[in-house]
């Protein structure tokens, strides 16, 4: 390799940027580096750990502007940007309070065998593999990475090569503490740095796509390490008749149309009961029509532009696909503005489930609409998919929408609300059918899979167990 | 298919029992038919499912001898059969009494934003399939079975093509409980079948060789379902020049030569201090003799007929390897009598690592035995191994074994005892290396991998959100 790959600027449409993707014979034997410098990692005990992952913090606060500003050049939109670090700050200090509990075994000594005890030691793989997406750049690769560096591993993060711009004042932060800098990198590089990082790791995680995903588990499991792969989603709200319709039509389109639709957990199927669908429809396009793209500077606006060139394609293409088959659209879909690909806030009606609006996932501001008769069908209709991360529903009680929200087949549902999942980080929930593989990343599981059990089972009296010859 | 599959009986060499494993379409069909009663079985809930575990275990309780004596005939030993089938009852028994406070989601209701509320539902994977080898046919095919039919799955179990023969009367006892019967089916078949299987579950467990292992959990991660694997061993055993010698040599042997050594938790390396080799040496040799095959009849001795016809050939491959390379031994090794392939309990000593019965499963009862100059060594050359199953450590005092035993790359360690993981089954424990995949199938663990956590996040106030637009 050591050859340069361009970087598009999703404001401007030019290649304003270079990234190096490493040879591959330096990435493993950089990995080996890393691996080596995890034994004392782990050795430095979890009160060191937290000591060094708060210098960086401190760090981190004193250089912010750096990082923002980049993750703002690679994304073209500022406040999520500005959320996104301020998200990395409250992720290291929930984990720096949660890991001691976590990473001490409980003081078990009694078996069912009176004369065996038995105690547990926690043993961090020794190195961990992120592969993270460009829609959230910098909370996305470390959501794993914090946890993971917490439970004693080293790791090494390869971020997408949409938005690579962040790695370097990132990793500037890293190199001014130099034990984290032995046990955690950013890496520069392209899907194939990705693929190759799998051999040198221990352990893989993965957020992006369902066809990327799948390869990533295999070739885990071709090398026998456990994969965690956080994929695609094509979440559905269901609206029912009792539902409070201002908060509704809030909820949904701040989940459909937040960080421009460009998110797992947007929603992207609304299903409207029948007698307030018109009414619903009405009060939606309304509030989306207040909205506005974040154009002509970062400073304006609600909508950013679409990160990912080829994106924009798929959108189109969901749109003129829906549109061909009858859909009634109302919003401007796709534009192009100075180079940059814009999505405007889009209310489309009279869609079906032949549809690619209502079945592939879109990743944009785009909110499709279905009328339903009655909750089996809505129910059925919401579950008429391949993905299953999350889901919401509307209903005037609680009461009323959770007996709903049990029929879906989704890990994390909110109720009169959406998008709750990236908001709760301490709900542990699995994804379902192709939205995801190996266990939660929220709750305490997302720390704890990073460790092996391992049981000392100890003989504490010196007679013959019954059981020898 | 639907063409007959010719079982070997391990004592006599005859091909005496045939199993006519399913047309891959009938067994597509009938996993759709458990699919569907999985429905029910987990509306059921967890009472109604214990007391359906309840009822099979008095069935199971009277029709004992019919179950155990087939399992005589597959695995050509008594008293093993005994011990599988009371661990079967007890297994139940156990599940039974943890599961209602396993398969209650915890009462939470707050979470850090104050209006948020949260609350878990625990969701069963639909079908669990379980492939299961020929060494304990009855406990390794029941072990993942009980914990995942109480979470609320139905289950397909495919026992070994080589011991099927308690198959038929146990599914005798199953059909003898309808509500089991619907979600339970153990199936004849080959490894065709076993490979057909995974297409049509939602979560595969497979206990067998690292080699097909490495299959499922390829097939599983093309499928993109959970695979749950517990694959071989090479368990090392340190004894330090503390050890109480009568207790180290006592608990080897039975560790070493339970089940003719066909145990995947088997020590199947010993490496003992310099200054107590010839002593340890000299009494397990001593022990080792007083141990006789169980010939003429099952009623007769201590150690059994190798089961798997093939596995001889490994055994006799390995001794031979080691004593070419200068290797002494002490045991009659490899037999036939009568057709039935056996194994004398067999000590060598002058082995290195360059010999496979050093490196390789040997799966027998055979005890190769190294001396070690420090623990250090002692530790490396434990280490030295593509598995990470179990090990055991031996000492004075258990003080002196722990800081040993925390050096070793394995999920289970015995102290001043081995193969303790066998009789323990509440330590959490995770595989190393090459010795399984996908988590711990002892502890509660073993239980709660069969459902998916499920979170519902229910905003509880009816103002706008905050970060709403």
């Amino acid at each position: 390799m050591d050859k340069e790959y361009g970087v598009r600027n999703p404001r401007t449409g030019q290649i304003d940027y270079q990234i190096t993707p490493p040879a591959l014979e330096h990435l493993a034997i950089h990995c080996k580096l890393l691996r080596k410098a995890q034994i004392q990692w782990h050795q430095l005990g979890i009160a060191g750990r937290i000591e060094t992952l708060q210098a960086w913090k401190q760090v981190l606060l004193s250089e912010q502007d750096d990082v923002i500003q980049a993750l703002i050049r690679d994304t073209g939109r500022k406040s999520v940007s500005v959320q996104e670090f301020n998200s990395l700050i409250s992720t290291i200090d929930r984990w720096c309070k949660l890991a001691p509990t976590l990473l001490s075994p409980p003081d078990e000594t009694t078996t069912a065998i009176p004369f065996i005890h038995k105690q547990h030691q926690y043993i961090p793989y020794s190195l961990v593999g992120i592969i993270s997406p460009w829609n959230f750049p910098l909370l996305l690769s470390n959501i794993d990475a914090i946890p993971a560096l917490l439970a004693g591993c080293a790791v090494v993060v390869k971020p997408s090569e949409i938005t690579p711009r962040f790695i370097q004042p990132l990793s500037a932060t890293i190199s001014q503490v130099p034990q984290l800098q032995e046990v955690l990198t950013y890496c520069q590089g392209t899907g194939e740095t990705g693929k190759t990082l799998i051999n040198y790791v221990d352990l893989v995680c993965f957020t992006g796509s369902v066809e990327t995903g799948r390869k990533v588990a295999e070739a885990a499991a071709r090398r026998f390490i456990p994969a965690f792969l956080e994929l695609g989603g094509k979440d559905p709200a269901i609206v029912l008749e009792s539902a409070d319709l201002e908060l509704a039509t809030s909820a949904i389109l701040w989940g459909s149309v937040v960080n421009t639709g460009q998110s797992c957990f947007s929603i992207e199927r609304i299903y409207v009961a029948d007698s307030i669908h018109d009414q619903f429809v009405d009060q939606l396009i309304k509030k989306a029509q207040r909205l506005h793209l974040a154009y002509p500077t970062v400073e304006d606006g609600d909508i950013g532009p679409i990160i990912a060139e080829n994106q924009a394609q798929i959108i189109r293409e969901h749109l003129q696909d829906a549109v061909a088959q009858g859909a009634k659209i109302c919003g401007g879909g796709v534009e192009e503005r100075n180079g940059g690909l814009w999505c405007h806030p889009t209310v489309l009606t009279d869609v079906n489930h032949s549809m690619k609006i209502m079945t592939e996932e879109t990743f944009a501001p785009i909110m499709p609409i279905m009328s339903f008769a009655t909750i089996e069908d809505a129910v059925q209709l919401a579950n008429d998919t391949n993905y299953g991360l999350s889901a919401a529903v509307f209903a005037g009680r609680p009461s009323e929408a959770i007996p709903v929200a049990s029929q879906i087949n989704a890990g994390g549902i909110s109720i009169n609300d959406a998008g709750l999942t990236a908001m709760i980080h301490e709900a542990e929930k699995h994804s379902f059918k192709f939205s995801g593989m190996g266990g939660s990343r929220m709750g305490t599981a997302a720390l704890t899979r990073f460790i092996r059990k391992k049981a000392l089972l100890v003989k504490t009296n010196s007679q013959p167990d019954p059981w020898w010859f």
